[in-house]
């Protein structure tokens, strides 16, 4: 089976033998995988990773313990939690210590002709959401993990800084939660994707100051977070979506002085996720910019890693 | 009246006429203040303030409106609110954006013979607080603030980077609170201050990784912050106390991946420091390095700014 590879920096596409099955395992063929900022920077090789990427997919089961997921479209929880500890027990095994993680954390990823992922892990796609769609249910699981940890009333104005993947779909999630969100980006056609949901957008130039009680910082910059402290209004609260290679500095000050929350936001659960797209309340069609075969993988990294594109998706 | 003046980084000693008392202020006789590393740093010039430094204060009420208050101990809020913004009608006047603060922003403070303060800023002092106590007032109830701020159930772990004055008061009132108190810091004589009440203490020299719920920044450095996020396990809570002039680097991907909030905390309600002080639950008299008179200002602030020392107390 075809398979991609990240070594030493190279995006390589291998023919291997086809995936065997652990037990409690799925058999997954893939239906399309996407590529993520995280990939990239696996490539770069930010995190020691050898081996195959890919952590956003959708696929069709083809071999399982549990005969029931046979045929059936999946997406994948991407945290392979113990199911043991004090975290599994709490429901949070996206934070179990011992956990791997589908292609990124000593776990081969989806960016394969067949994947597979212990079937606990899969959640079934509702025939409402298009295969290219069902690829960003793991993205939109992590903008929608922001409203499992802040609760954001109803109508309250909330900030999202960066016009990137993340940005855009955290800003729509918010939007259909009832917020009333301000986008603030570099690129009129990518802020244009969230306007269709009521988001208003705006060029950043001059960022307001004390303005929000909610910043969400998703612009994958090591300004940005400063920029949203900036921003936000005392005993306010800033999320912090982007991961930044290396250190960050903050102006602990304002923080301290306006007694202000930063709040680290990573993964998230799939359900609400899946229902967003099912309701077809956040748009991801617009987002995809490109769609290639995995034996082009090399040239789909690269095209991913431009200014302006979107999501580049890889298919079987 | 004795006035003490911050001048180009140097303390000098005035001799000027007694404050005029406007309408709403109490003119109040100093009985001691307490040096914070704040007026050290606004000594150093970090802050543009020029004038009187002090805020933290106990005293006589000699004039006032109301004339219940002649005679009272108080101690006082620090923050002037303008009363009248969304913040003041929240109750969080120490937020107002027009507040001038006592001897810190637009405010002669209270190291002179005769302050005046408004007095809806006073609070009276129970007869069960000896007066060189209640001048820990401000900075208990800016320890006391974390507890506003942050859910700490009963019988929590946590840890207290820092041994300094505000890391010593902070791991008591947590301890009184009901809270499992560790402390870290780099001087057994100081730990020691904490340790009566029960909290546990440690030179700080490995730290542990991902050990705590809760973990207080007081160390007062830049370096404080990240190793108090390498020390706070997932979905844990950061309390930065320590206001350090400048940029502070933290590695925003633990932060990101462990979901770890960061809350900045600052000042804080006199109520239950007062109340902690008179049902003595929290011990301050170990921490009182010196007591001199206002005209030995200028030592007083070099004692102050050296390690090993602890609170340096003015009287008139």
């Amino acid at each position: 089976m075809v398979s991609v590879c990240l070594e030493n920096g190279k995006v390589l596409v291998r023919s291997q033998s086809r995936s065997r099955r652990p037990e409690g395992f799925a058999l997954i063929r893939l239906l399309y995988g996407g590529i993520c900022n995280t990939d990239i920077e696996l490539q770069r090789g930010y995190y020691g990773f050898h081996g195959t990427p890919g952590h956003e997919f959708v696929g069709e089961v083809v071999e399982s313990d549990d005969r029931r997921w046979v045929g059936q479209r999946v997406v994948g929880e991407i945290n392979l939690a113990c199911g043991k500890c004090e975290w599994c027990a709490r429901g949070l095994g996206r934070h179990c210590p011992k956990r791997t993680v589908l292609g990124i954390v000593k776990q081969p990823g989806a960016f394969r002709e067949f994947l597979t992922l212990p079937e606990k892990n899969l959640r079934r796609v509702p025939r409402e959401i298009p295969s290219q769609e069902a690829v960003f249910v793991e993205p939109l699981a992590a903008a929608c993990e922001m409203l499992d940890q802040v609760r954001i009333p109803h109508g309250a104005p909330v900030a999202v800084l960066g016009d990137g993947k993340l940005g855009l779909l955290a800003s729509q999630v918010l939007q259909a939660h009832g917020a009333q969100v301000h986008q603030y980006g570099r690129h009129k056609e990518k802020l244009r994707i969230a306007e269709w949901s009521g988001v208003s957008t705006e060029i950043a130039k001059k960022l307001p100051v004390a303005r929000y009680e909610f910043v969400v910082e998703a612009t994958g910059s090591a300004e940005g977070l400063k920029q949203a402290v900036q921003m936000t209004q005392p005993r306010g609260t800033v999320v912090m979506k982007s991961t930044v290679h290396g250190l960050v500095s903050i102006d602990s000050a304002p923080v301290i002085v306006n007694e202000i929350t930063l709040i680290g936001s990573r993964c998230g659960r799939f359900e609400p996720a899946l229902r967003l797209l099912a309701q077809r309340k956040v748009r991801v069609d617009a987002m995809i910019s490109e769609v290639l075969p995995l034996k082009s993988a090399a040239k789909a990294f690269r095209d991913a890693a431009k200014t302006g594109v979107l999501k580049v998706l890889l298919h079987d």
